[in-house]
């Protein structure tokens, strides 16, 4: 699972009524974007058919995007538990069908996710946003946020990935360096 | 999805430690139970490995029960977090799986079920468990609860979804007797 050139990552943001993707390409000139976008399901539908659509445009992505591995978003207690359950039922299907392709799968918080993009965790919507076009060198802001968000998932796991694999705090020194400076830039730029 | 004679209905209590299943028949001398069991996953495998797992025993549990319908618990908020969220990503894969063979499938809180079964919304595990041995006339006490629970929706898809087909309250009238006089029965012997 390391992530050096080469390694295709796609971040899914899992959601019933959204659910964003992104596939971030590390080359030697840094992390490049290759796609993204939201599957949404019919809401005139009941959820086991939105989950048949989900799970089949979860299909056509991997099968279109070939990542080397996925990541995707860990889903944390939220206060409204209906919405909790839709999303748990999402990144269910989405860690179903990387696994069933025996793609590497890696789950990160949102609060990690904010941490490595962004360089802190109690990042709001719109820096998450800023941050993923300036890392990636987008032509315009990532939107809907879900987009952000699946891209910010995949360049986590480009640079946090590698460190995963590695045990102990020697880790800490293995950074992928054109995310760090691009990063450091970055934030330079935004202001804190 | 009207359950009457030869509705063949599975009940699944989803979870990734243990997941439940039951199979009712509607027969003209009542309620059978045709089979039950836990699906266990490896406790040793990551989360997405044991959904895989998860979604291969439930397709063979599809297959070999041939179900008309569905029921499937409806996960609620819960105070582990953490547990909620495994449940609800196994009750994605139940509702995928059952939505992907064109069965109808239908959800029911704990409440309902317990509220169907036992006519006690508030019941305990163990009263559940006695009033699925009771109505299915079941030789021994089904254990873990993960299987009467089960099997309770399976008796309670059996009871109401024939009412919910039915809109409005002269639905309330059409009930399956059988099951009417054995809960009747069944309460007078356990005492509330």
């Amino acid at each position: 699972m390391f992530a050096g050139d080469g390694a295709r990552v796609l971040g899914v943001d899992p959601g019933l009524s959204r659910c964003g993707y992104g596939v971030v390409e590390q080359t030697p000139e840094g992390p490049r974007a290759l796609s993204a976008g939201v599957i949404r399901t019919s809401a005139s539908l009941g959820v086991p058919e939105r989950l048949v659509e989900l799970a089949e445009e979860l299909d056509l992505v991997l099968a279109e995007s070939q990542p080397s591995a996925v990541a995707v978003e860990r889903v944390l207690f939220q206060a409204n538990a209906k919405t909790a359950m839709a999303v748990g039922q999402a990144s269910g299907l989405a860690l179903l069908a990387a696994a069933r392709r025996g793609l590497p799968v890696a789950e990160y918080s949102p609060n990690e996710v904010k941490q490595a993009v962004v360089g802190y965790g109690g990042a709001g919507k719109a820096q998450v946003q800023a941050m993923v076009r300036a890392l990636l060198a987008l032509p315009e802001t990532p939107e809907p946020p879900d987009v952000a968000d699946a891209l910010a998932l995949a360049l986590c796991h480009l640079t946090v990935g590698p460190l995963r694999v590695q045990i102990g705090p020697a880790a800490g020194s293995e950074r992928v360096p054109g995310l760090d400076r691009a990063i450091a830039a970055a934030l330079a730029r935004e202001g804190p």
